[in-house]
């Protein structure tokens, strides 16, 4: 048997529409292994009312994803993998997939996000690169998302440890999450810092080789950033701004969220202000972000391999002696139907589904996964469903945008 | 008999060495009125232990003072005076008297204190001018300190309501608490904007006239403001600062705490910062302010008059109908030893003593006034006693001082 087999079945069923993070894991966890969730598909998407074909990508497709990052020194890791950071597969809705380039392990390490505005001050470029430097002299790992300003002065003080122009490069270790493919750095003028992270830290993205970010990558970064960190740092954030929603998704994941005050003269200071407001923990240098970090984690048995369902705290739908449930009760429809009346076009956090519906959680999120198959919902990272756009905005290809990172 | 007579009296009898803010209510409850208290002081402080004659000042030196003060078109207000501010008169340490220059009644609006650093960036003085403006546009008056920096930035803008070369001088009210006499303006460069002030609002201090601004002044000042005021915006206060001692007071005194955020980077920030993370209101706009601004205070019944105990929230040692205490009691003398041996060079809060002493919280405040008419102790604005300062440092002059406002 090929020893990529079952690799390549997880990265077959992981990247099937329709399949989203939680879909994924109820898969598994209902057909034993990613083979049997294959060949139970189409039925299956046929049986939740699924009007178009679904689409599998063919076997040689996964190959050439495989071979093709292996070739730029990269690695899939799937959920489950003993290389898959744990904090990642505490998550309810953890990814199914990670394309990797650089020392996977190091995914694993004691790390806190720093965040802020693309057009950032130079005043908070310059505490970003101060702050991560110093985390890092400190064993912290510093994960951002590669964008220019805040972004690319913490991944910088990371790698440099603080001596800009030094040759201490690597002093630091440093996570850059990505919204395109492991071959696809961007902005393009950070394909070289890109380089300099792979080699020294960690690069990671869901998207596959291969294709260009595109806005609707942008949220999925974002769930990488807070969910592989401890805590996450705003820096210049403005009000309504991408960083918001980074921060956002940390509280959500159970993170500490902190934020570096600002001028209220400066309009690129209102939205981490606001947070200080709502309780994020003023920061003003690494001592008030390590006062705050938890203990490090104990270290964990690792799953048995990638076909296991992942170790760790189990979230909510994957109770440890539930039943698998591999059709759709009798009555669903009424509860797909409860389901569908309470989403709309904006999305709805599934806290909220589950405590406006009358279903059990777990009820309500076999629906939801069934109903994703069918094409009827989409999941978004950080736990929200979303109705899918309606058919003229599907039809504009995102690669159109301008900018695709509208943050 | 002259009208002047028990302003006089009581004028002369705060002036009096070894006459403090609360000492001074003792006196005045204790004896019934300010010449029967002036009668009885030089035996009283003998029979306190005190060791030198008490100096009381002579009726032509007061006489000159009241003379002065309105040949400057100022006045005097005792404790109990109908324009007394009520917000002052229910501190249990209200100051005896205000010599005040422009329009008294002013003293009663409704008022937020704007205070920080003296070499403020020109962003932090935007700030004060943009935020005292609208806040006085709002009906609010503002009370600073005269210094440079935030202090005059927040004047000006409430005197001129955001357009600081319009025409509309006037615009707002504003409150210049200062630390030397009303014909002292200080820095010396501030005499046009008091002026300004005496003329669109009030300039208020405890200091006589012809007294310039000494250190020990200052403290009394922020006293002031933080009395006045409902609430206390910081703006660009450093780590150690005079502001933060105003903050504390206002604190002390149960009012809101309201902090502008800065950039870590600004050392002028720190202090500020710090306040944010100690709980104070972080404060973009005068929304922040308004929003958490108390209601207006009800109107009080005024005072019959000057000799009468101040109206409003009997202070812990002024208990309705508990028996004046014309003489120590017997046995007071372990009480003050006591007192005396919790004291030192440092200022200890009055709370911390009652909390550390066996005796009764008005026993103590009774030994206190004993223990500062013989001249053991000394009060401090803001409910703190302290051992007067050892012979050497008593020797000199506070006006040897090159700068003497070392906030």
């Amino acid at each position: 048997m090929n020893p990529r087999r079952p690799l390549a079945a997880h990265l077959r069923l992981a990247r099937t529409e329709g399949v989203g993070p939680v879909g994924y894991r109820k898969l598994l966890l209902d057909y034993g292994d990613a083979e049997a969730a294959l060949a139970a598909l189409p039925a299956r998407a046929r049986a939740a009312g699924r009007a178009s074909r679904l689409r599998i990508p063919p076997p040689d497709e996964i190959e050439r994803e495989i071979a093709g990052t292996a070739a730029i020194g990269g690695r899939i890791l799937v959920l489950g993998d003993p290389d898959y950071p744990a904090m990642l597969a505490d998550l309810h809705d953890a990814p199914p997939v990670l394309s990797v380039l650089g020392d996977a392990a190091r995914l694993g390490g004691r790390a806190v996000a720093i965040v802020g505005a693309r057009n950032a001050s130079s005043g908070g470029a310059r505490m970003a690169e101060s702050l991560a430097a110093t985390l890092a002299a400190h064993g912290v790992s510093i994960v951002s998302g590669l964008a220019r300003g805040i972004d690319a002065a913490a991944h910088r003080g990371a790698l440099h440890g603080g001596a800009p122009h030094g040759g201490n490069l690597g002093a630091g270790v440093t996570i850059a999450a990505i919204a395109g493919g492991l071959d696809r750095p961007y902005p393009p003028e950070h394909a070289e810092l890109q380089n300099a992270i792979a080699r020294h830290g960690v690069v990671v993205t869901e998207t596959p080789l291969g294709i260009a970010p595109q806005q609707g990558h942008f949220p999925r970064r974002n769930r990488l950033i807070a969910g592989l960190s401890l805590g996450c740092v705003v820096i210049e954030a403005a009000l309504r701004s991408g960083s918001l929603i980074t921060a956002d998704m940390a509280v959500n994941y159970g993170r500490t969220l902190f934020a570096v005050p600002g001028s209220p003269l400066d309009p690129r200071c209102r939205g981490s202000n606001d947070l200080l407001r709502r309780g994020a923990v003023l920061t003003e240098n690494e001592q008030d972000v390590l006062a705050e970090l938890p203990p490090a984690p104990v270290a964990r048995p690792q799953a048995a391999g990638p076909s296991s369902p992942p170790a760790g705290r189990p979230a909510q739908e994957m109770k440890a002696g539930e039943a698998p449930l591999p059709r759709p009760p009798s009555g669903s429809g009424d509860m797909r139907d409860a389901i569908l009346s309470l989403l709309s076009f904006t999305p709805t956090p599934v806290d909220d589904l589950v405590r406006r519906c009358q279903f059990s959680a777990s009820a309500i999120l076999t629906a939801l996964s069934e109903l994703e198959l069918a094409g009827d919902v989409e999941t978004l990272p950080g736990g929200s469903v979303v109705l899918p756009s309606a058919p003229t905005d599907t039809g504009r290809p995102w690669n159109e945008m301008r900018n695709p990172e509208t943050e």
